[in-house]
């Protein structure tokens, strides 16, 4: 709790609200001064802050289980819901893009009927259309208590997650209409890292349905009446990115089958060409080297009409071949 | 809420009736006059209005929580069934084709023990058998309560849905005779647009099973236990439609499996001919390579028997392979 | 009602019976006459009656409810159970072989304590058994009230359902052997044609556990104790004919995957052959034509043994080769 | 019940013990002479008998319900266990090998508190063990009740079927070698051969549980509170064969795709080494043919250094044509 | 019970500990001697003891029931756990690396409320952690009674096991990386014995789920509430592990399907340089044998001009036969 430390807490971003009221303060200020107004709300949000110290120090006034301190440290937490005597404590997981490259940050939730504390993993998150209705009075946001907050938040998660699975479904869809212009083998490495995202994606919200199931069952006591039917909503957009993770995935393993068919397809395209040329050119060629030998006696060599009959023969060979090759519908 | 937008509502069809009495309005003449009679059932439906002030307009004398509002204007809602204190509300997806191509068309439905609002995403409905049955009085619907036409209403977008369910199993089987006659790679984006169909047509049935499991376990308490018995009805219907795209898409898989099947056996049959003609012709080719040799001793050349002998080898060699392949079973 | 109507009704077998009496009559005289005896039971049995005004005519003594008779008018029904105020309704498939090929049957059972009407979509049924049966005294089925009839007839349709599943699987069994010996694309329609007969006797048993369990569990009112543990019986049943069914779907698509991997295992054969002519006679085709060239200086043209020399450089060439292949063990 | 029945009856093996006396008498005996000690259990195996009249002769002391006995006779019973009034009923699959072929037996058993009665469906069981235990006093199962002994059978079964599945485990593992050597398609009716008996232990195995289930949870009355913990064990022994069968199945199907892969890895082999010979000597064969033609005035011809130069241009074109290759790393 | 048998026994590991003193000794010293303090918890750790005679002597003093000794000694135990009157027993699987290769112990665990003790069937284990805890006064480990340093084994056991995941996972990236660069059959073998170690993690880890459940929901009366938050922790990483699995699972999946592709695409590369060179030189090899023919009259072989239209004729096809290839986009 030394001197650096405090310091670094200054990133912190606390805002505190009431229905008419609002400031925007850094951690050093709350801490240090109380506010002119007694906020209904205050929303305690450190971004990108992982050092133990810096959370240990962070929370201290709140008096959280080391288990969960712990488990704020190590990323790649399974989302969940734990309720403890004075607060709750959600982990879940924000998505989003970041130059092509798709971003799981682990967010930390706890809140009581007063405060909410947001710690991310990595710097960036995906509140900003949070923080412009903050700005506003009047909205649902700011005349609720602090679950509603929480609400917010995690309905900006999962519209996050939504927006990134749109434009992750938007490349798929690139990739097939390339797929079936030009099979390469290229597209296959694309594929499996859509795959592997969308295997990340499934892990990061299909346990969030459990988290909103206990919200809505109101085993989390912070969680107010009032507050369900819009959790009921966050809900349904769970389910529906799970339904288009499912569609998406049936959808990529479809492309899969249809590069091999269409390799074999090429393949089989390939052996045609060789196939044709071959069986016309190669019964000719031996007509010819039998005509090539040296025999003393070949009855057909000082024959006048003997190249010109040659000739004919090989061209009966060749349209042979090639009518047969017609009705097989070889091309 | 001003002129143009009142305007446009006089599209709205709003249809009131009782056992014996029924009369077609339009909106501004449902909001203006009384009926002559008190009707029973007054039935409001919005069909291809998908703007916010006409449908905050058209929903304001029923004061409809604005998270509705939200869902009826973002279509890609997964159908779903919601109870509020004064009415009930309902998702679903109609589906049906238009010039070959399968459409989805979100419905949202909002009713109470007098009223049914329906409000849909796209111009166009399925409910043209539902206007004819209200024409003639003695029937069910026009003796039941409003939710009986909830069901009726239902029972037509299932039926639909199983309408086009069986149009796509009639294409699907055409694709399947086309293709054990001629397996083509252009059959295949047939095939993944028929399962991509098959995938949206489950992600529109398969929610309703929850609709209508909450409806006929009376959580909703706008219905009545007599509507129950048609409310299995239609359940039974979705289970249909479900089991039948189940098996449509294990009949796409198998189908799938006969491309690949068909593609590996042309292949076969090309490298077949191609072996034939190539392992008949190399020895003969080679022999006659080998009299084409200028050294200038060799014995056979300026024997007089020299080009039979050679050439009843010839037919010796090429007998003998056919007699090979014959063994082969390779024609 | 009309006299056409009741004069097709003539077809409709109906018996009557008490442990001690038994007598067979037509619709008609059941109708107009009373019988000697006071039935315990009375079966009528409607096989192959499809006409709507027909079977409102034969079930209007019973009062059904219209949606009942509408199910049973229209095939593809979901098997199931439901209960009614007065009696309870069935509705299954029978299935048989008819001149192989697998036949559904819908049939519709509606049964109270003294009454069993059943009515087939299709001529024939599969009730032989019964019939025999009931023409002897002393056995469970006359001695018993009709839910033992209803269970005689699930057991008759499940027994069924057990003997097309036997047949099939000695056809199965039959094209496996036929496929080790001869893999033949035309095998394969036939494995589709059987996977379809699984997919639908899947349809059609599934379902009838849940109506096996809802008469167990006594949820029909009209199921005596007594016959539960038949029922139960029963019920194995289905679960055998599940189990083999995902048993014959295990196998037939191991033959699918025998059939891929037989025919890559051909292509590899005919690859071989076409490689080992080629890569032999290549080069020495090769050293052929290099001794046909005409240069006027090549020094091993006037050599005596140069022939010779050839002849042994390629035999040598050809014997490398085949060592090259016998190590690979190509042959 | 004539002579020729109780004369087979003599076979069926009768055991009566208490905790300290023991005797094995025929079944003549049993129904003729009381023993010498009034014992506790009494156990009539009756190996191999599959002859309606001598079973019915055999349990007519029993009073068993008529279904048991036509289950007892057709064999390819589902495990299961029926509580009867008087008497528990469980079927069962006794699974051995005789001469590398694996054979399924149904056994039947019939249990009061104080009477087992074992029906095997062929010669040969698994009891070795049970018999050897029986023989000394002072272990669990002299001092135990009839229960004890069901119990023992059970365990019996279970652990033959795991022995059979540790030999399977063992011929698979032998075949994944064999296949790694040299893939073979003789291979493949092999590992089909062990994926139909996984499937057929699976049968087998996987209803015991529910068997073992019911008799933890003392839904068979027969059943003491005493044996449960020894229930618990073949319980546990039945899932881990259920976890072998699941795990072997695994790596059956992974054979597969190992065999499908070298399969096409050899086609690759085969195809490069003809690619290779082939576009080497073929360009080389074009020019040795190009010298080869007649023409009068072909410039090269006469020149002196012709052949020399035409040799190291063959030379050339073959070395470019090796690097080539080495660098796309084909040998 | 012999000297032999007691003087083994000295390996086993005895620590007592209080939350303020602790002493190591032997277990003959523990049996011996009455510790200087009265010990809240004892912990016996029998590192790779496997003998029965052993651990029965080792058990004595606890009275444990025959059929647990018999589990401790037969290794391939499911993971479970059981409890007795007067103490708990669990079985579980520690998983840790050994030279490159996954190895899989069964650690039996029996604890009452006083004493914890761990038989390990090899030597080695995972417990250095624990060792650790308890030299230091202070932590949680130290104050609690002896549930809790059940707890510590437990996830000193689901800890290694995520490690021992960890090192597969780089593992297989790494393999995915090699594949992508070259593929080669040699990694098959890998990517098997990787799938192989992820089955047997899974056997491993799954039932463990359980365990936790129910010691959770305190079906255990070992277990006390201030416990329980530690289990779940244990029982989150325990699901982290198994979705990681399952994505491994997933992951080795498609790399399989990679590999297969890329073998179908070097076939593709193969043939379509031999179809090429072939293509091209099949022609003008038979232009060239074709006036390699010693035909007395033809007119071609006079002309001054024949050789240079020839040489032309051939350039024009090698080209026209480039371009084609070119426009099919086969280089």
């Amino acid at each position: 709790m030394g001197a650096n430390a405090t310091m670094d807490l200054k990133d912190v971003e606390v805002i505190r609200y009431t229905a008419t009221q609002k400031v925007n303060t850094s951690y050093n200020e709350y801490l240090d001064t109380k506010p002119a107004f007694i906020p209904t709300v205050t929303w305690i949000n450190a971004d990108g802050v992982q050092d133990q110290v810096l959370i240990e120090t962070l929370l201290s006034p709140f008096k959280i289980h080391p288990l969960i301190i712990e488990d704020i440290l190590i990323p790649g937490q399974r989302p969940k819901i734990e309720s403890y005597e004075k607060y709750a404590y959600i982990t879940a997981k924000m998505v989003y893009f970041v130059d092509e490259e798709l971003v799981f940050e682990q967010l930390s939730i706890l809140f009581d009927a007063q405060n909410v504390i947001t710690i991310g993993e990595k710097k960036g998150d995906v509140f900003d259309m949070i923080r412009k209705r903050l700005e506003f009075t009047g909205n649902t946001l700011r005349n609720a208590p602090a679950d509603h907050l929480v609400y917010a938040i995690l309905d900006a998660i999962v519209d996050a997650t939504f927006d990134a699975l749109e434009i992750l479904g938007d490349r798929i869809d690139e990739k097939e209409e390339e797929l079936l212009k030009k099979p390469d083998i290229a597209l296959l490495s694309d594929l499996r890292q859509y795959k592997r995202d969308l295997l990340y994606l499934h892990k990061a919200i299909w346990p969030l349905r459990e988290v909103l199931s206990r919200m809505m069952h109101q085993e989390i006591k912070e969680v107010n009446e009032a507050t369900i039917p819009y959790l009921r909503d966050v809900n349904d957009h769970i389910y529906q990115c799970i339904d288009s993770i499912e569609t998406y995935r049936e959808l990529l393993s479809g492309m899969m089958d249809l590069y091999l068919s269409s390799i074999s397809n090429r393949l089989n395209e390939i052996m045609k060409v060789l196939t044709i040329i071959s069986t016309i050119f190669i019964p000719l060629t031996f007509l010819a080297g039998l005509y090539g030998m040296n025999f003393k006696y070949m009855p057909e060599i000082p024959w006048v009409y003997g190249y010109p009959m040659v000739l004919t023969v090989m061209l009966v060979i060749a349209g042979g071949m090639l009518l047969y090759f017609k009705r097989k519908k070889w091309f």
